[in-house]
């Protein structure tokens, strides 16, 4: 498979497989949510079982177009709605888990619970995203803007192995993975996870973490530019091209986030890993395009139920 | 004054004072450092005294052009410039100290020296941005992208000051400062320094850090775009207009620094601030236009010696 370095290139595939994802969706109850849906509908890449909001949805024009594609499910409120949608992930009549009109801690809750939920033991919650930015030839895969204030060394390995599988899925054979930090030094005394990162780049090496090239610490210009690399006197086997950044905290990974959507004009999709199905959370501010991105990409990365 | 909006604006307004402030240079042996200061002897808002390497300034072409404008001090290393250039500061020889091909920790040492450096007790060092973004309507300012890693609160009060004082030399008379954080919401557990932003936001409500106005936590979106601000139903003083943002850690302001470089096509500027006089200290894979950019806010916000 060739690797998929646009959107565009990946509703295209999608839409070449010609396979159907199934999509649980909790509480559709937003327009923006009902819209991406039904994109994704009517690009033919996914069924959609809706999870509470029946009346709603029924009453919607799109309905009856995908008719055959949806499914209704009944639930009185939207923290009953994740329950039931979770549990469809769980018994696998769902690949992906989409978060519709409701606050995101009720849905992690149904997510998290320890005998309904769909977090494996000794797996960790942490959030991608996929960015298509112009200014890159290729999309750029980056973690966590969301979930993990200030990652472990275990869990940086977890966002490591996590980024590679979604790279994999979207058809980069051996990702470079970047672990990003201010500077390319080591510096045990006010950045002590920087050594953490020289012996996640010797685990990659001696293959302990998949078909990838992992280095760090770099910057995220240095990571995502040969010309910076080269000026700057640094080797590095991430030569500039690096296909996910791992963030060092939340602060970086939210502000490259928000930065590339507001002053790059960058589209993007965002997922939950961990769970036993991507899961779909997107926030009050997202556009319905990013929404529709997220399910493609969810669509393109889960495994077939 | 009006507010200065981009650096085309800086230099034609630098331009139209005809004020020239004086700037020690330390070990210009550059290409680059040579270059940007012989544009800004060309533009007429510096005079220029080399610190070391006289002959290698005399050999160059501009030195005959700007020779009325140029002191030059001889020095025979890298160390001993910076000793002489910093003492030039600190006797009001020189308005602005400009960093050549000297290891910044070694320019460092002169300038923080208790004895013969210039940074008042009380004072902190930290490094300020100036960015003019394609994508953004004004210069955004920014904070601190390169000295301090995890800033304590009293350290981010003199940021908030600083910002404010460069905000105002730039013409913008009430600044709006923006906290940042990767969430809107304080967090005590998580993210204790989010109690300390109400209290600095209180602080300068009070008038304790002059003409301006804070808030925060916010995002860099919401803080920089009116829509998403109303997206997400926040009401804040800021109006999505931020002058300034002011980071929560080096690694997030350092993402946010190579991102608007790299995949924006932003233009910076970068200084040392907390000292009696601005410090320009570029790096190595700064272009020659971006010390250039330095030279000038440097000259814009130094207070004439």
């Amino acid at each position: 498979m060739k690797s998929i370095k646009t959107f565009g290139e990946l509703t295209k595939h999608l839409a070449e497989t010609g396979m159907r994802k199934k999509v649980a969706v909790v509480w559709a109850a937003d327009e923006s949510t009902q819209h991406a849906v039904e994109q994704a509908l009517a690009d033919g890449f996914i069924e959609a079982t809706f999870v509470g909001c029946a009346q709603e949805i029924q009453s919607q024009d799109f309905y009856k177009t995908h008719k055959e594609h949806i499914t209704l499910v009944e639930a009185t409120t939207p923290d009953e709605a994740a329950t039931a949608a979770v549990a469809l992930v769980r018994e696998a009549q769902a690949d992906v888990l989409m978060k519709g009109l409701i606050n995101t801690d009720n849905l992690l809750h149904a997510v998290l619970n320890k005998q309904t939920g769909i977090l494996p033991k000794g797996n960790i919650l942490t959030h991608v995203t996929v960015a298509d930015i112009p200014a890159y030839d290729k999309l750029l895969l980056f973690t966590d803007a969301a979930v993990i204030p200030y990652p472990t060394h275990e869990q940086r390995i977890k966002q490591v192995e996590y980024a590679v599988n979604v790279c994999h899925s979207m058809g980069v054979d051996c990702p470079r993975i970047s672990l990003i930090h201010c500077s390319e030094k080591v510096n045990e005394k006010y950045f002590p996870f920087t050594v953490g990162y020289k012996e996640i780049a010797q685990m990659a090496n001696e293959g302990k973490l998949g078909q990838c090239i992992v280095d760090g610490p770099l910057d995220v210009k240095t990571s995502c530019c040969a010309e910076s690399m080269s000026t700057k006197g640094i080797c590095s086997p991430i030569e500039g091209k690096a296909d996910a950044l791992i963030f060092p905290d939340i602060e970086a990974g939210n502000a490259f986030y928000k930065t590339i959507t507001l002053f790059a004009g960058a589209q993007t999709a965002g997922l939950l890993q961990g769970t036993i199905a991507p899961v779909v959370v997107s926030s009050r501010s997202d556009s319905t395009q990013s929404k529709y991105n997220s399910l493609a990409v969810a669509a393109m990365i889960a495994p077939k139920a």
